[in-house]
């Protein structure tokens, strides 16, 4: 008889594998009942756990799992189909699931994915994810977690991700050489690693130039879709006219920002030259196009699985595993949102 | 013990489930020696095979498969986004699959499901499949199949679809209420039997108002894409400068052929209005917006999923399964791309 499981204890009381983990460490998210049923069953069926976390669970499942805010975005789209690619090339299959940003609704999707035995998990972590305890808890049952895009550096695993700061950097920069003098800028949420970074891009780019750096500037988005865009371009305008460029967060925020501009009569790139990022395929096709950063989606896609499934063999053979990060090239688009301006200030 | 599975002959074998299955019912796509191997092993292994494909796998995976054309798709991603949220809520795990349109790749996707042991497979077909014996195959193998958007008439199981034929003539009934008399169609492949309704649709809408039918105005979309829209409106150019509308199979193709009309100063809805099909995101902000056909796409993956969960439950019960069609209803979205005409025609 081989050793027991947390498998065979979970099976044995009708739980989740994830509830017999966290009984067995006296979560205070499980009942005192539960904790002592499994305590008991776990004794009684010679249950001992392994501290160095390997071997917990009996084989391979061939599945991996792969969680993502939206699926219905330019983006991630592309991420899904880029892993599922390279997953179906290597008899893997993947288990899409999303989190629509909500913590809550994280935390379930991971446990979803350690009850169906997933080999490992491949992440980008919700905006709203405000710690990362689910993550913890599946590295502690010894399932890799890869991050990619939207990571947490409290976690200590491998990610496949962009510079965001060069890349905020570089749309701010673009802006500057455009000739605009008083640059805004369209974040997203707080707790959102991207949103810190591609922020402080921005501030550099201004401080680095001697330009004024204003936190009045500084518009937050939540959501980060195109009504958003619409909202916050009409604060902007009712804030300060002198204005005259941004660099928005994201594509789809941006081509709500222009569209409320084009509504009331403002000349993009002539009054107000924007810079957006992700060079989702709308933006080449709206009028003026719009100026962005393109980012690597369905490579980051490919890459993130390799990463993980390079951990997954290594493991295999009992080789010893080192984390890595990956970081993707990014580069501008330069398009006519920003464009006539530049000619403009060039000729100056 | 109990009695010998598919499964069980597969795994002595080292075989795929699906090739064991061919093998012994000869078919010719599976060697001769593998053929008599696994006759053999059936033999040993007192393989009964079940006349009415019940029971045929031991157990529920409590997982169904995806299989789509492409998941970097407006409405595909709708689609998954409707399929997984319903399957999550039952407790079912959804693997997602993309053919690229190619018939090769998509019965590539089957034999992987089948291998898989899913518990039935939604799929909407490419648009370069030309028969379906593959899914006779899985039906063969006691697993539903449940057809939605894109469909063949040949394969007996449940559908979800919308009325294309209805949905073409509104729009091509939509441009001649602007006042066009000369309309072209953009259609989809010759082996979709969307394109073929739509095209029906367009046929029916010239014939019942009196307007000559040209076959030299359909032209054939193979790609569905951007530049496919900007190469059919460069063609349509060269033929037939009277042309004064067109009805486009889908609204990225539409996007394409509006941005080479605009680069060559074609005034639009004026010279030529548009209607596209889709309704997706991007056409609403373009300029001039596009008229378009909006059809239902995170509705039609729940109701898949509902329909394939409903015979999956009914099977479990032994009761009797009946096919259902489903069709949800379409609506036109009027926007710029035809509506200047149409205001221009009513004050006529």
């Amino acid at each position: 008889m081989g050793r027991t499981t947390l498998q065979q204890i979970a099976l044995s009381l009708n739980l989740s594998v994830t509830t017999v983990s966290k009984a067995l460490r006296s979560y205070p998210d499980v009942s005192e009942k539960t904790i002592q049923k499994v305590k008991e069953a776990a004794k009684l069926l010679n249950y001992k756990p392994n501290t160095f976390a390997v071997n917990l669970r009996t084989q391979e499942s061939k599945t991996i799992g792969l969680v993502i805010p939206e699926i219905v975005h330019q983006f991630f789209s592309s991420v899904i189909k880029g892993v599922i690619e390279e997953a179906e090339k290597n008899g893997y299959v993947v288990i899409v699931l999303q989190t629509s940003q909500d913590f809550e609704t994280e935390k379930k999707r991971i446990e979803f994915l350690i009850d169906k035995q997933v080999d490992g998990i491949l992440i980008a972590i919700a905006d709203q994810t405000v710690d990362c305890f689910h993550l913890y808890e599946v590295q502690s049952m010894d399932l890799p977690v890869v991050m990619f895009d939207k990571i947490s550096k409290s976690v200590s695993c491998s990610k496949v991700i962009i510079d965001d700061i060069k890349a905020g950097y570089e749309a701010t920069k673009h802006l500057i050489d455009c000739g605009c003098k008083n640059i805004a800028h369209f974040r997203g949420p707080l707790t959102s690693q991207n949103s810190i970074d591609r922020y402080l891009g921005y501030k550099k780019a201004l401080e680095e130039s001697g330009l004024k750096f204003d936190e009045s500037n500084v518009y937050h988005c939540i959501k980060m879709n195109f009504e958003e865009g619409q909202e916050q371009a009409q604060k902007l305008l009712q804030n300060n006219r002198s204005v005259d460029g941004i660099f928005i967060n994201t594509d789809m925020v941006a081509v709500g920002a222009m569209t409320e501009f084009k509504a009331q009569g403002i000349k993009i790139p002539e009054e107000i030259s924007i810079v957006g990022f992700g060079n989702w395929f709308l933006s080449s096709v709206i009028t003026p196009s719009l100026t962005t950063i393109d980012q690597p989606s369905y490579t980051m896609g490919k890459i993130a699985f390799n990463t993980l499934l390079s951990e997954l063999t290594k493991r295999k053979k009992n080789e010893h595993v080192e984390h890595e990060t990956v970081i993707l090239p990014t580069e501008i688009i330069e398009r006519e949102s920003t464009l006539a301006r530049k000619k403009f200030n060039i000729s100056l």
